[in-house]
């Protein structure tokens, strides 16, 4: 058995917890390189929270060893937070050309690009850094310049997919390099860590390619209606494809929302989005075509409801305002979590008068089961280490890994902080050996929002908030003024005049209660009034507000 | 052309602006009956809100008119809002035989079933209610006993189908009466109140025995795991067939969760679920079998953290605990905006090593398209007014309505508190004649949370609140104490320290501000301290609590 200081270790920094929150680190000696650096959206019991990033505290403390990030596509969930770590770690950034410039606009818009080193890489290029060697390896996505990364190190060989599938028919570019992907596979790899989205759909996800077909036949149904196409910001290949329909069709394009149109100047100056230029329009002249000749492409798709589509379903866009002879096309599938919305959009426009297509309108860019085995079938990796997406995915492929042939032993299911040390001959897996987490992000404050000021705020939405005021002489304890009583989310005060007028005879008396007793330590006093008040509330509304009393001291 | 008077009146009272509120008022001359009294389960924004019912404004201000409530089957989106609304509105109501024991149950909680006058109606009878006769007929659906209604009046007949679904198999009781749909039909009938909730889906929804067979092949195929289903509590047929699959494979069925226990004795007790005697055994004996024998059925098949399920995921239900052994099928699909707590469960399941199934176990109780076209083509009305689902579906029944040959001018569509006067020669529609809409309830609060109260708890929720509080003295406007400073739900105050001591400096500064000018006007007082801390709050944080200025008057 080799020495324990001669294995692999693999740490996923997020990813389970957190869907969404990509990022793991690989430490081999004294070198340490990082996979990816996503946030993620507050769950719903986030209140207010803005979004959420991971705690990086392994990567502050081991500063001295980190020799990069190695980022494998331009999505949030890869790339979003980024400009917030980077201000703590800053090391060189490696991505692929259009990766880069997304992570540039970034960088750009938190003012710190001029302090980061980035490199550009090709495919098949290999990046040094300390004990590693990375190997970028074109994939497809729903993204162009998508990677896989071969990872050497003197332990062995990783294949990350990053976020895949295979399209053999590509919009842009070519298709995933499957025969790379085996001549690495041919010469040995220790494991493969394998995107599992759609590890629980059968078969194979359908080229980006058919989608464009969709779209040339909708739009020769509706020649005679405007339409607005409603998709991804990052989906550079399907707003190629709706330019390319719109433009055999005689249509102007119109582009709305600022994500989409961040995205969509980006890929043009890098050269991965072809845009006509007598095709493309400001949404300020659409005025001057008849709508039966214009395209408006837009964000929205999953219902979010400060995005372009959605404020115009509910008609509260400044520009755009949805007719009768509107068809919307929602190239999109709602993600999980977003039925609700996308529904409420696709009601609000229906309600228009509107047409609505949401059906056959949108490929996945996530590999399916079949897809999965023909990863591993080119890899053969000896360990097994699912990747993105939630447990139950993970669960999936590591069916499918356990169904071609891995032993059940080397299929490693990793959560966030867990330390996993690999090599050809053993593994040891430390579970929740380095910090990690979820950093809490709300307007400019990271990491302020805690527990506490979650539970606080659950309960303030839930119930509301009654707050108690009192002022007492400093020496005598003797009230001076008040209890006066003030809520804010508890009841409409309006026709509750009678319940808050019990409310603050309730305190009157527990105070005077008080008084009388002599009692003068503060502390008692509040927890008196909050039980009473607590008491009382609960028998007559069944609720349990926050109850806050005040107590101000008069010299 | 008729009289304006002898047209038939129809007003959903709720329904499309928050879906399950199923109630509809049809009136005539001086008679009103209303079908269906559901609830609603609370929009993510209506923060703390525990339920949703109708606005019977309409019906207390006609209480002479209204002969009764006919209600088509016992779920909650039909019968929920019963118990607060027949205090308002007292007559009786209608129903068969199983719908009528739950509502019993429901009457018993709420302690009112010896006020309200109750009459249980067979398939086939026909009730005599001012100038209409309603007639029950029978349909199949996810529970038992489900009606659909023919409606007669002077200005004709309208069926309304409750909701339906065609199964030829049924597993307790018959098939749907098509027969009697045709014969009705054939007689003409004015209007069809279809149901519209699957509209979208192609094809025929499967029968609940397909169910069984699936239930059977996964028994057979895990007799050495124990086994918990999840699934609706009030569908009951689903419950007799895990039963009887438990039952052929010797194991013993224990069931958990109040609302399934509930339901199990009402459906038992009248003899529409068939329990061997020695196959249920409570949950605290299944400690005496040997897992591989017992089956445990369960709510919480949509993640709804209380109930049983979810609480076993999480490892908090006082009596059972997932193992590794365990089998968990969902016998059940996420209602729309559930699926993320579903998956969540899921995930916990895994995550405890337990294995699920979640696909081909479960199937809708509503009429997909063919289902609907049938039961247009038997009953063939004059009008199409399609009902039950989201406006997406409403508007996939008309086009349906719209493919048989139904004029589209006679397809109405209608908003809650809508006003449809309809005759064989004439239809009007007075959009919001009649005040409908949500009323929330929140503990025992019916109505006294509105949108000020929610607007608050939002912001409460998103931002949470600073409190300042001030002390002045009653004539001269002296500051005898404060301002002090007290927030919930801002920031974590450990570490916001000095955050929070700038925030009292501001206040303190704004404070002897005014009173070196001589301020003396609370009000004034009030917004100077708001604005001066909010402005200084969204520079330093980018978030904007609510700020809430009190101030104590000292005699």
């Amino acid at each position: 058995m080799k020495d324990k200081d001669n294995r692999l270790k693999i740490i996923p920094l997020g990813g389970l917890e957190q869907i969404g929150m990509n990022i793991t680190v690989f430490e081999y000696g004294d070198s340490i390189i990082v996979v990816d650096c996503g946030m993620s959206f507050p769950e719903d019991e986030m209140y207010g929270i803005d979004l959420v990033i991971p705690d990086v505290t392994y990567l502050v403390k081991n500063i001295d060893k980190v020799k990069g990030f190695f980022i494998t596509h331009g999505h949030e969930d890869h790339i979003g937070a980024l400009p917030y770590v980077l201000k703590d770690v800053n090391v060189p950034v490696y991505a692929t050309r259009l990766t880069m410039g997304i992570i540039d606009h970034k960088l750009k818009e938190h003012n710190i690009i001029n302090e980061v080193k980035r490199k550009v890489v090709t495919y098949g290029q290999t990046i040094n850094a300390g004990d590693f060697r990375v190997e970028f390896i074109r994939t497809n996505h729903s993204i162009q310049d998508a990677a896989a990364l071969a990872i050497y190190s003197p332990a062995g060989t990783v294949v990350h997919t990053g976020d895949f599938k295979v399209d053999y028919t590509p919009v842009y570019g070519d298709a995933i390099d499957l025969q790379r992907l085996g001549e690495i596979g041919k010469k040995g790899v220790l494991a493969l860590m394998c995107d599992s989205t759609n590890a629980e759909r059968p078969g194979f996800t359908q080229s980006e390619k058919t989608v464009g077909r969709t779209l040339d036949s909708i739009f020769a149904d509706n020649q005679n209606k405007r339409i607005i196409v409603a998709t991804f910001a990052s989906n550079v290949d399907r707003v190629q494809q709706i330019i390319n329909t719109a433009e055999k069709n005689g249509r102007k394009v119109a582009v709305d929302g600022r994500s989409m149109v961040n995205i969509i100047n980006t890929a043009s100056e890098l050269g991965y989005l072809k845009v006509p230029k007598t095709t493309l329009i400001d949404i300020d002249e659409l005025k001057n075509y008849p709508d039966e000749k214009t395209v408006i492409i837009t964000t929205g798709s999953q219902g979010e409801s400060m995005a372009a589509l959605p404020r115009m379903a509910a008609n509260i866009h400044r520009k755009i305002a949805i007719k009768p002879n509107d068809l919307i096309i929602f190239s999109s599938h709602p993600i999980p979590g977003n039925e609700k919305a996308v529904s409420r959009v696709i009601n609000d426009l229906y309600l228009k008068g509107a047409d609505v297509i949401f059906e056959d309108t949108h490929v996945s860019g996530h590999a399916c089961k079949e897809e999965i085995k023909l990863i591993y079938s080119l890899v053969k990796p000896q360990y097994a280490i699912p990747v993105h997406g939630e447990y139950r995915h993970l669960i999936a492929q590591a069916h499918i890994a356990e169904e071609l042939g891995i032993e059940r032993d080397n299929i490693i299911l990793l959560s966030s902080g867990d330390e996993l040390a690999l090599s050809e001959f053993t593994k040891t897996i430390t579970p929740n050996a380095v910090p990690s987490g979820a950093i809490l992000v709300d307007g400019l404050g990271v990491g302020d929002v805690g527990n506490i000021v979650l539970h606080d705020r659950q309960r303030l939405a839930d119930e509301g908030i009654i707050i108690v005021v009192l002022s007492l002489e400093a020496n005598t304890g003797t009230v001076l003024a008040g209890p006066d009583i003030i809520s804010r989310g508890f009841v409409y005060i309006r026709g509750s005049e009678l319940l808050m007028d019990e409310l603050t005879a309730v305190c009157k008396e527990t105070v005077s209660r008080l008084e009388d007793d002599g009692v003068t330590d503060w502390n008692k006093i509040k927890t008196e009034i909050k039980n009473d008040l607590g008491d009382f509330v609960w028998t007559k509304t069944k609720r349990s507000p926050i109850i806050l009393p005040i107590i101000m001291e008069i010299e």
